[in-house]
């Protein structure tokens, strides 16, 4: 391989010649060799590139940075979030804490790749741009990771993770609608209860989808501020006036998504909370989904020696060794999407709360988490939807068989003769294997008609959607 | 030991004679010898309390309760909210999932209390009023619990936890205000960096708490939704019309608070995610209190051999072997509480993800994880603010000291003579081991006037608050 | 109340009168109200007692403490653990971080009983014996609080928990045998499988408690590892020579456990790596137990509409509103004891990572959720072994039922047919609600007499165990 | 691109022409487009090739499988293990939780490429393999996903992640016996307290670390467990007599690690408290190294306003604007590494738990966290050791300033005056700004020789290690 020569304050590093970045990420690449290379998230690298570009607009709109240079940077930005340059990232998620060698990483790559505009050969030459005086300028790596982890994952969350839930929302609402009279037993503590409808048990599911979406909502505010203007400790020093506010406006309109200028520099440097809270609500609906999946693949369950009471679609075969099996796989792909958002829940707190002083430097393992989580979450959301919820039919016979069987229907008679009663007719008929009806009659406690009239499953599930 | 005999389904059980509780209370005593007695924290049962009564009046409202009954349960409950019952309530978090033997405990109490209070003498006679049949009229373990849940758990953080919060808040404003203008070092990656104010960091720990407990309370709509109603599985199967909805309006009335019928029932008995909903804004609390505690122990440490630059209270002896030290122990308390909350949300979401069917049946562990969080939090806080907080002063003198010695002033210099120069000054001094006046001035990069024009810490500092 | 003046070396304190504690209790009691009051485990409480008269008597045997001294410290601690001291130990879990404040707690009980054993005035004259002089002789509540919670946790899981693990592993090895021939369905992604026994089934849970427990011995070694000797800050300073080492052997000899001193007292101090390594331990069983309970309330469901191959115990009435209900109550206080277990693990992980220097100073709370979690284990284990596991039964007739439907019976064709053919059998039964047998005749693949030679589940479970 | 049609039993699949998988790997690519493609880690492919080479040699050996299918079976394996199709293997974590895909996934490409092998064209004529009946003979994916696991698994530990800890532990060895006389400042709770010397303080870091490779050794014998054998439920249904053991003993063989078949193989398949176990080691080791990482850090803050009592390696430019700082970037990417294996932690846990009947459904998450975190920990303490703590050298002159300045060398004096008298002392002078001599002087209770004679920081530290 051949290479060229890159400095910086520490001295010359030789750099691959065919890659676009500088001396510190080389060092970067060298000294963190920790997992596989280029963890850091593309998404991140993008919102940098917003951010650089928005700054570079607001340097120039104050006047500190000319528009040639303003506009070779916005080029390279722009490049960059055309994913023309995905391979010149090569950084891990398991550097300095601050990121500082990804903002590094960036102003490398634009400095090079605008060097390369203006026609120049890299490393020949004085840049034509600076990495730190002009791509950086009016910035620290301790404002600009936090921004461009904001603006990457609340992009995530509003373009992939909202939208994949609503998804299966919906789907789950029609299909709740659909259902809504089909009578079923109920179950509690896994034992037979009193009846529901197969639409009503689906609409308990939309709620708690709905309010995580809600709470996830709650928290894209706190996400929506933007650390950038608050340079090396958040006091925003060596920035223009007016800078803070001007280059969130920037990046409000680059990226069409509602940021605003943090009201307080110092949290969003030193505190990833915002990181903490949108997570919160993504583990929250790692817990509602979970519920969710486990639900459906219980009453999937058989097909002839389970519950049975849906049919989910076959997908696949479902084992190498079982011919003919199916298996609820897209429950298990869920849930196994819900145990790595709540494990990343974790992970996030426990950088979270390690904040020292002015710094924050958990910032990649944070970002990196949040950003899987809110991919997984959305993805899985429409993996489940388009391969399993749209699928899902009641089994009406199963259905039918399970319901008439259970003894739980004595429930109805509570009002007519009490608990105590009801409870011997119940037990008499576990005891016995013979049906409520019978024993109703046999203790005396009810007649015939009475026991039709009364105890009528379609009657016991209320009015209630 | 003397014993009565009482009553329920299975039969009999012998009952300590001096005790309210009934049959089902004494076999879940036996049942579950696990961990100390009398886990089941009392504000839950307090809440039960709540809704007895409110359940009560709605259902001699919609006329199936006679008033007499209403008048002796609204009387029991209004005793057991007086604290005059607290040891009637014996029974572990560790029962049955649903809490059933809780519901059946209050049941029992209010079924005994009311028979002495119409004169009658425990196991004598036909009881004054059933515990199934009059007191859990209308309801179910299924959604009394869970109503129980929400109630104490709203009234804990509205009362306690919140206003804990925002006390510790109010007196770090405060001496954010105070300490406006003292400059000092400020540190980054724990490393020296640009200067700061000591109002400013302070600041920043105000927005955490802001956005805190703007998170918890994003959570109260949810956790003002009640289950009552749903009873068994959630279709309100044995309730008369209108009844979910007059109830919780009592219960509004009974505790002052905003508490609502929960729109969808099948979700307020099945799934939990309003409890995992808030203790998340709680978890989130716990990882900023972690930030702001470290900070100030670490700004405390010394007092000579470490930072230094504040003084907090010395409010007990430090050391039992080394005299006259003084600890930050109110930090301590506090980031123990923390870790205590960060761990407890992992209880509840485990329990939250395990729901099946009609019901959840990790109740009783959920919401105890709830109150101790909520309770340690606000508790906490309002110890370390009067013992901490309020006392925090800056050392003048060694803050000055420290930020006079820091060669990061030097970056007041990157907008003069560029980066590069001002880190080879830096560095020079840093080898040196002299100023970085003097290493400035013999590198030729600036004049002596120079230096002193631009190297200001207080014009470093911004114009941010 | 009546009061007595106590002092330290911060002044003097009102300390109620009949209160044998002093003034730093009493400064620990007004400066932490978190939570309810004597949250700090008695269990921790007698390890101070044995580690006081141990080094009562190390340090008379080393010449620095007189034998009268002695005599009255041993007196005392025998008293503390005979349980008569009880309600002297005010103090919660949420104070220092070293736990100074409960070792200053037991030190002054001591002192000032000692005192009233001497014939003396408790507040009149001088103290017989001192506090930090006497009792605290050779010790820093840096030592002496790890020493005093490894006692504690050590105790408590060798005397509770792995007990009540051992006691369910018992019974579920005998049911393991006495259900040896009980073929039935097995299920996989809970769909029908290929057989398996029901002994087979148990003896997985066997198998993954005796992992466990194998898991949670190998962490006693250190958890062994006794801090006492190193003083402040592991050094050891102000202990006589051979202290540390004769100091561990009378704990071993007054307790009658294995402990030793730690070879390392700077670990010993400054990271609480063993109780992490011991509750890693107990956080497997928890997994483990939670698999194993759910699977019995799934086999267990029903009893009519579920799957119904298990019959349990019948405990208590299941519900407040569904007559003749019976619930798999156990398992759910099982469970939940896991998901507290999960969580408290992190509580420990996050106090243990925040070490710094010489002490971490997470000592209760880590200390505290240990107990908690070894204590509700071992309760748990055998409240689940006396109420459920030794009272399953198999429902054979369901089980055959379930076993002869199943289309996974299938499977054993595969190596007479191929796995393409078999499929092809099992989807035409499924399609068509047909048996196997049928199918497998119709489509020509065997005759009627090679199917009844090959498919015989009884054939099909295997000579393992 | 073109497409030839591959066939499972549900139909046919077109698949990418240039590719060896079938139709089932190509079902699951459609059916799950969750997060990255190919994200199942590599290591579990080879884990894979492994087991699949050391069936064919069982099945021959026993008489099932003839050896040309074994031979090409095991070139093929070769190749993979070589590396040569690493393109080959498109899945990912998030799919059937049994790994079925996989498992199928790596039959179809042996199948396949033995096709190519044996000089035909994929697509064309009977396979001269069959991806079922012949790679997957005697095999389940219900026993190879597990076997694949641990093989990859026991593999990362020893190769990765134990030999990266030991590397670690013994620079840090050195380094304390290097700076064994190096006397300084201990501290607690941050504060001053007594006298250590540098190289005990990097013992009890030794101590941890030692400490939890043995943990971590501890929990390799259940890692060692293979699942073959037990093919769908765990009753080694379709496999020959001596398959398991004998299968074991060839991947003992083939990857020279002590693998043994698993004693229970319905333990093995239903839960994997193996991995769950393994991870609570590597969880407990990112406890302990985090508190190294920040005790160094805090240990190295400064270079002048910080405590800066060691100098560690300036490995690059720290900051992105303020010129010549220099960070702890090493700690830094540890600790990200330590909050992430404890997240992974709970993501294993929470998929450990909820196995059901015969088969846990998490297998690849947990699979892939515990692969993760073996590699973060090996690689990142590789990394720092190299990186930043072999250059670890004590700045002398400032520890020396800060042991003499401390108030807490008053200790000494204890055994001599008592704790009350030397409180004083230490008192006075901080109020005084003075120094202890001066002031044990002024009170009175020592003479300037007495002081000289007995506080000696170097007589201190003991004679402890």
């Amino acid at each position: 391989m051949s290479y060229r020569i890159e400095k910086d304050t520490m001295g010359e590093v030789k750099v691959p010649a065919d890659k676009l970045w500088g001396a510190q990420t080389e060092r970067s690449r060298n000294n963190f060799k920790i997992g596989a290379p280029a963890s850091m998230p593309l998404e991140i690298v993008y919102g940098f590139a917003y951010l650089k570009k928005a700054a570079a607009y607001t340097n120039c709109e104050l006047g500190v940075l000319p528009i040639e240079k303003r506009e070779l940077i916005a080029q390279v930005c722009d490049e960059i979030l055309g994913g023309k340059h995905d391979d010149q990232f090569p950084l891990v998620i398991w550097q300095t804490g601050s990121g500082t060698q990804s903002n590094m990483n960036v102003n490398e790559v634009i400095a090079n790749r605008a060097h390369q505009i203006a026609g120049k050969i890299i490393g020949e030459g004085e840049k034509t741009i600076q990495p730190n005086d002009d791509v950086n300028k009016s910035q620290s790596s301790n404002d600009t990771f936090p921004t461009g982890m904001h603006i990457a994952t609340y992009k995530k969350v509003v373009e992939t993770t909202i939208p994949g839930i609503k998804q299966l929302r919906d789907t789950l609402n029609k299909k709740s609608e659909a259902f809504k009279n089909v009578v079923k037993i109920g179950r509690t503590h896994l034992m037979d209860a009193t009846p529901i409808t197969l639409g009503q048990e689906l609409s308990g599911y939309v709620a708690q989808l709905n309010h995580g979406i809600k709470a996830l909502e709650n928290t894209l505010p706190h996400l929506s501020e933007l650390a950038l203007g608050g340079t090396a400790v958040g006091t925003g020093l060596n920035t223009p006036k007016g800078y803070s506010k001007r280059v969130a406006e920037y990046i409000a309109e680059f990226t069409k998504l509602p940021f605003v200028t943090a009201p307080n520099k110092f949290e969003a440097l030193a505190a990833h909370d915002a990181i903490v809270e949108t997570h919160g609500a993504l583990k929250q609906l790692a817990v509602s989904l979970n519920k969710i999946a486990n639900d459906i693949r219980l009453m999937a369950s058989g097909p002839r020696s389970g519950i049975g009471e849906i049919i989910i679609p076959a997908n696949e075969p479902g084992s190498s060794i079982m011919p003919g099996k199916v298996n609820p796989t897209q429950c298990e792909a869920l849930t196994m999407v819900c145990a790595q958002v709540i494990g990343n829940d974790i992970a996030i707190s426990v950088g979270g709360l390690q904040g020292h002083y002015e710094l924050n430097v958990f910032k990649p393992v944070m970002a990196a988490n949040l950003l899987q989580s809110a991919q997984l979450i959305g993805d899985a959301c429409v993996s489940f939807d388009v391969n399993c919820a749209v699928g899902i039919e009641p089994n009406h016979e199963v259905i039918k068989k399970l319901l008439n069987n259970s003894l739980m229907l004595v429930t109805a008679l509570n009002t007519k003769i009490g608990y105590y009663k009801a409870a011997e007719i119940a037990n008499t008929a576990h005891k016995n294997g013979t049906t409520l009806k019978e024993e109703a009659i046999n203790l005396g406690y009810v007649t015939a008609e009475e026991y039709n009239a009364w105890v009528k499953p379609e009657d016991m599930v209320g009015s209630l959607k």
